[in-house]
This record gives C-alpha cells, structure tokens and sequence, in this order.
C-alpha cells in the first residue's frame, strides 16, 4: 500500500492543488486500495478536523466534487488522518514513524508543501526516523532556491540524507498534457523535427501571462519579483522541451539529460547583453477585463518604492548548432491583459512568393502550442480561398483532443502526483536542471540589481511595456497578439 | 462582351455538365452583362426548342437550380440561342458568322464538347470564316488522342489554325479547388516544401476509384480503356502537379513549364518493366454497394471476350533529384468499394522511437488530399492520448475550407469555363504536356498488347486485383484502405 503524507497539509496549496488532485485521483480509481493520506501540520488537529477541512477544499477546489458521489467522498475521508508535527521536534516524527509502522506501507510519498527553510529540518528527521529509505519519496515545491547558490545549497542538504532519484522537484507546468504532448509531436512524428532546427524556425516565443495581481502575496513577491518566480523554473523548463535533442529513450533521465544539455547551452549574458536582451517592467494602476486595479506599489504588504519587477521580457539565445540564431522571446507578467500560456514556434518565411506582391507580406506558418486557459495545437498555414484566382488566407489545422479521444484529461498535479507515486521522475525537475537554470539566471540578477533605470512601468490589463516589442521588432518579429497582416 | 459557343450542344456532356456550370456562372454574376450563349449542333432546332432542353437541364443537373430564382432562368434563356451547324457544312458557319457579327462579340469562347474526329473540321471552318482571330479561344475535351501519334496529329491539327495559347486542353480534374490548394499549400508554405523530396517521403499514391461500370459507353469504352481515360490525363496531371519544381511565377506557362518537366521526367518502362510495375484489370460480376451487378464483359457494347482494361495500378517513378526512389502509385478502376479520388503523400517512419516496443509500429505521417466525394486537406500525426504514460494515436489536423472561409465553393467545370473565358491557362493542358504524358504511356499500351497473359480479373465492388495489392507490398506499402497498424 501507498501512504501519501502531506507536510504543509494545512497550508495554501494543499487546500487549492494538492488535496483536490490526491481526491481527483481517487475518484478516478487511481489510488491504491490501501492507499492512506497523512496531513501534517504545527497546528494540533483531530483527525476529525482535518477531514472537515479536506471536505470543504474539495468542495471548493475540485470542480463539481471531481464528480464523485458522496459516498466515494466518505471512502476517502476514511483514509484521512492527521499528524501534528513541528519539523524540529524529533518527538513528533516518532508520532509519525508508529502511525506509517501501523499502517505497513511499503510505499511512502512524502509532499513537502513547506517554505524550503523546512526541507532539511523535515528531511533530517524522516531520515533519523529511517523513514526515507527502500522506497519513499520526497517531493519538494518551488520556489527552490532564490540564486544559484541557495539552490545548491538546498540540493545539497536534500542530498544529505536522499538519493537524487527520491527527490522529485515539482514544476507543475511539467504537468500538463500539451507539454507531454509536445515530446510525442516531435518524436513520435516525422515532419515536424526535420524543420526543428536553425535552418527552418524564425523564433521560439514562450509566454505566460497573468491576469492577477499578486493577491495576499505581496510581501512574499515582492522578494522574489517576476524572474525567479516564473522565468528560472516555468519559462526555462518549457524551453529545454522545445529545445531538446531526440533523447535515447523516453526514460526520465534520458530526457533529462537532453534538457539539461539546452540549460546549459543558453547564452549567459554580460551585463551588457543583459540591458539589450532583456525587459523589466512594474504595473502601474489600470484596468483588467473592464474592472480598475491598483498599481503594484500600492499593493498590501509590497513597499511603495519597490523596484521588484512584475514583468520580464527577455530574448534568449542557445549556443549550440540546432538553435545558434535563433531568438527564444521568453515572457511572463502579471496584471496583463489576458490569461494564456503559450508556445509558438514562427516558421521562416517562404524564400520566395511565386504569388505576386499582393500576397507577399504575409504572416509564416506557425505552430501554436496553448497551455492555458485551454490546451490546444493549432498548426496555422496558407490556403487558398476558394473560388476564382489565388487569394491566400491563414488557416488553423486543429488538434482537437476531444474529439480525437475519448480518455480523460488529467489536471497537472494530479498527474504529476501519481507520477511520484508510481516512482516516475520524468516531469520531475532534476538537480543538474536546477542548478543549469539558475546559473543562467544568476547574471541577469546580478545586472539588475546595479542598474538602477532598467525598471519599466507598464499598465494593468496591457501587454507590459512598450519595451518588450522593441525587443522583438529588433529581431524583425512581433509577439503573436501584435501581428498584422498587410 | 462575351459569346460562348457550345459545339455539341445538345450531346451528354453539354446536358449533364457545361450547360449547368455555365447557368451557375450566370446566376452567380460572373459573366458578362451582355454574355450570349449559343448551342451548336447538327439537329435542326428552333432557338426554343433548345431553351427547353437547356431549361431541362439546369432541372436536372444543377443542384437547386443553382440556387437560382425563376426570372434569373429566364434572363438566362433569353441569352441562349441554337445554330444548326454540320462541322463539314461551310454554309452553316456562315450563318454563325452572321449571329456572331449581330453580337458585335469582342471575345468568343468555342468549346468542341464533340468528338477529336470533329476538331479539324469545326476549327477550319472557323478559321475560313475569320472566327479564331484575335481573341477567340478554343475549348478541347478529352479523348485527345488514344496514342503519342494520334495526340501529336490533333495537336497538329488544331495548330494549322490556332495558336497555342488560344487552345484550352480541359481536364477536369485541374479544376477542383483542392488541385489549386495543392499550389498554395505546397508554395505559400515554409512547412511542407522542406520535406517535399525522397529524403522524407516514402511514397505517394494517387487513387481514382469509381463505383459506375461502363453505363452507355461501352462501345466506346472497350475502344479506350483505363489507361487512356484515366491516367494519360487525370492521373498524370494530379501527378504533375504534386510533383513539380517550384516554378518561376504562378502564370499559366511557369507552372506549366514545371509540370512538362515532371511528365519528362517519368521513368519509361521497358516491357519487362511494364510487366512487373504495372497491373491491369477487368471486373467480373459482383456487387457494389450491396447491389449485384454484370461483369464487364456483359456490359452492353462490350464483346463477350473483350481484353480492355476498366482498371490499372502503376508504380511510377520519376527520374529527377528530387524524387529519385519515390514510388507514385496510380490507381483507377470502374466498379470498384467506393468512389474516391484522394492524393496521399505518406511520410517516411521517423528514424527511431524512443517510445518503446510498443509503440514502434506505427503507421507514419500522411498528408491526404481528398477531391472525391468530399474535398479536403487532412495531415494525420501522432499524438499522446490524453492521460497517464505515452499512448499514441492517430490524430488528424483538418483543413476545414467550410468553416475557414464563406467564399462560395465554385465547381471544376464552371471554375475552369471563367478561366477560359478571362484567357487563363494555367488550369489548361498545353500541346507539350499532353505529348509527353502520351510519350510515357506508349511503352506501356505496346507492351500490353504483346503480353495476353497480364489482365487480371477483380470482383465488381472490390479494391481491383490482388495484384494491385502486392505491386506496393514489393515496396513495403500498401493502399490507404488496406493498412492496419499494430
């Protein structure tokens, strides 16, 4: 049997992603059937409060209840029980230890749903307690490190006391279909990864863009700020899977070895690079979908002279012979006009049109690859009009899952969940990863942090600022929502 | 303003496709204000009694009377006019003369819907009569010839009086709007041309299968054959144009030069060659549709011993850079499952899969171009179903024309009278591409007729002879119907 524990099990993140995905899983007939989920928080709690509390998060978390029936609601709240534990009291891991004995699980996922200040106390104790050998797990959330060096410091006190291969870094972007479906596009096809490369690809632009402001985090981003919240584990993770080269096998450290290799190819810019590659930006007060904000200074918890960016916009760039010169726009913002993350891939254009001067400037062909709101591929190419003469228009040839199949879609954590419990590391964020992409990271702080003009103001409910489309229209190229036939 | 003149004006053709194409033209206002229709033919008719039968083919043939009100049809009528005309009779183009001068006509379109033996006369006597000056173009409908020789003396023929950019060779296949889409497809994309070669495509098959035997024909069906009336024109025409260079512009004689250099190009067999890359058939009684029918050599007009081919499947080659090794796969047949007309490109497998055993045989890229029944572009990859692990599947992306675009859908035959009318012959055969389709064809008929033992005989309603089957097996292939994964 699995026992899942949940460090944190009170917190955020267990009560909106965790427990509604461990439920969803459940439902679905996932879990094992002796499956036991342990929440474990400082608070003293009942068993019983706990499960009032997991009942009112999948109420509320879990669209319409995962669609469950009540009873599948008490089967799983019959499995749930709840460890008081303070990371640094040994005593409370004993607590712990008798309830995993009792319950002769021989398979233990520990879910570090903590602040990383609590990975190695929580790590150091389950250890003393030899609750981490044979074959429990850890997973561990962002943010991971907040440089290079914290990150290698957090590795290596994990390190201490686990196996690299017990550590299963989470990036829930990882989680979602269409990036698992990226690798399946361009390895299981043959007439996509022939035009992969330098030779047929224009830019690569990644994007996720928010349409919330910080919320009740003020404090917490404005010491972390755009760039390490999203850009270091997001952004990079999904470019080292564009990026990739055919890996040997689709086994997890296979993969992970070829996009640690697109990690550490990216171009590490000077400081001066860093003010021609990349844009910063604040939000200023605005309006989103019709309703005014306030600005990000006047935020609660932020400070009014803050200089933590909200917004980053940057042309990265990899060194190596499948992508030297070819732009990755890498961006992401809150208070932006529309919530979307999405990769597309510019196609160059035709080397010549045999159509004549009117159907010249046209847009290339490009493959859009949509995380969100909604999941999609859209391959947008030049047909003909019909009727009489050549008249080009664009058209979408469409990727539609649900039509294509009948399975069902499973949401990020609840896949990457199950993943961690069925001991598969492949959408798990490796150390060598980790590090790769903070390296990368590094300088461009470091270049921030002295220049002190770099920092735009953008509107709320814009696109960032004007910045980030000088940025592309230097590389004659436009972000998607910009472009204009003609 | 324009006349057109319909010699064979009350014939089968004129009834069942010119005459409601051309109403479709008028209702849609592509023609003329002062557009004059004229139908010639040896019967003695009033210009009502042929009204009539124009009338009764609009009922009949055009779709909802082409969605035409009832004073648009009489609009029509009122432009429609008859000449009695015997093709060897100088005193009858007289009086078309005379009709024609009353018309003050400054662009005269003659289309011979009559038999080849019929197109020197007709065109001598316009000429003698000072009809084909300036801008009269000539419409010239299939059989054009049943040889190299023949087709070289009715080019001849009509080159004693015309030029050859006043000759509208029609092949109605090049009107089909996914023939068009084919030229925009392959060259106002960056996508596809890359991998337009024999470095990334295993082969293509070009399939015109049709349900109907020989209906009334038969006479003049056991005379002709398969070859002749399918893939001398219709097959290698498809052929041409999937296969051809980039050309100069999209003008009539660029893409033309490109496409005679295709049919140049094409691999002549010797008859050992002939026998075994070709494969010819005859259908014996069965069933198509659930419903019996004869065999061929029952059909009315047919002898009882007759050893003319109603079906062929040839492994064509080209011997060019480009398509050096790439098989092309033509197929046609009379009485076969289904009535179908589809250009398949298959993709090579992709080198290797990184996604296990399991997953390794799979069916490779295709891109399908349907003309028959339904028109469409569809590219079938793979894709990862939805869920936990790698499944692929078979997922198609769909050119959707109906919902990409509200321009109204213009059939082959009406498509290709406006071209003739607005003097485009880029749709149009010119005198080089039908010798050269002829040149390629020789070899094969000659071979045929020294070998008795090749013609195959196939159950009516079936996909053609075994042999079919086994001519792409040898290339490790199979038809598009016939292909299982797994």
């Amino acid at each position: 049997m699995t026992t899942f524990v949940l460090f944190g099990g009170t917190g955020d993140l267990a009560k909106r992603k965790i427990i509604p995905a461990l439920f969803s899983a459940f439902v679905n007939g996932r879990l094992d059937k002796n499956f036991m989920f342990i929440g474990a928080a400082r608070e003293a709690l009942a068993d019983e409060d706990f499960r009032q509390r997991v009942s009112a998060s999948i109420e509320s978390y879990c669209a319409k209840d995962c669609g469950s029936t009540p009873e599948q609601l008490q089967a799983f709240l019959a499995k749930t029980h709840y460890a008081k534990i303070d990371a640094r009291e040994a005593a409370d891991f004993q607590g712990l230890k008798e309830k995993l004995h009792t319950s002769e699980s021989n398979a233990t996922l520990f879910y570090l749903a903590t602040g990383p200040d609590l990975f190695e106390p929580i790590v150091q104790q389950l250890s003393v307690h030899d609750l981490v050998s044979g074959n429990a797990r850890v997973v561990v959330e962002k943010p991971l490190g907040r440089d290079a060096q914290s990150a290698r410091d957090i590795n290596a006190a994990l390190r201490k006391y686990l196996k690299e291969n017990q550590i299963y870094r989470i990036d829930h972007y990882l989680g979602k279909e269409m990036v698992q479906n990226l690798l399946a596009l361009r390895f299981a096809n043959s007439f996509l990864e022939p035009l992969w490369n330098r030779k047929w690809i224009q830019d690569v632009q990644i994007s996720i863009s928010e349409q919330v402001g910080v919320e009740s985090r003020g404090d917490f981003y404005d010491h972390t700020g755009a760039l390490r919240d999203m850009v270091q584990n997001h952004l990079l993770q999904l470019l080292s899977i564009v990026a990739m080269e055919p890996p040997v096998n689709a086994g997890a450290d296979s993969i992970r070895d070829e996009k640690v290799k697109v990690l550490r190819a990216l171009h590490k810019f000077t400081p001066d690079e860093v003010s021609k590659k990349t844009v910063r930006g604040q939000y200023r007060a605005g309006a989103v979908d019709g309703k005014p904000v306030i600005s990000y200074q006047a935020e609660p918890g932020v400070p009014t002279a803050s200089r933590t960016e909200t917004f980053v916009a940057i042309r990265a760039e990899i060194d190596n012979w499948r992508w030297a010169g070819v732009p990755f726009f890498l961006r992401t913002g809150k208070r932006m006009a529309t919530r979307s993350a999405e990769i597309t891939i510019n196609f160059k254009p035709i080397p010549y049109s045999i159509f004549g001067a009117s159907q010249r400037n046209l847009r290339s062909n490009r493959l859009v690859i949509s995380l969100q709101p909604e999941e999609s591929v859209e391959l947008f190419l030049k047909a003909k009009e019909p009727g009489e003469g050549i008249r080009l228009s664009d058209v979408a040839l469409n990727l539609d899952f649900a039509e294509a199949s009948s399975s069902r879609r499973v949401e990020s954590y609840e896949r990457l969940l199950l993943d961690a419990m069925h001991g598969d590391l492949t959408l798990f964020v490796r150390d060598d990863e980790l590090t790769a992409a903070w390296d990368w990271i590094d300088p461009i702080m470091s270049a921030w942090q002295s220049d002190t003009e770099g920092l735009k103001s953008y509107i709320a409910g814009s696109w960032g600022p004007a910045a980030a489309s000088y940025l592309l229209a230097q590389s004659g190229s436009s972000w998607g929502e910009e472009f204009v036939e003609g």
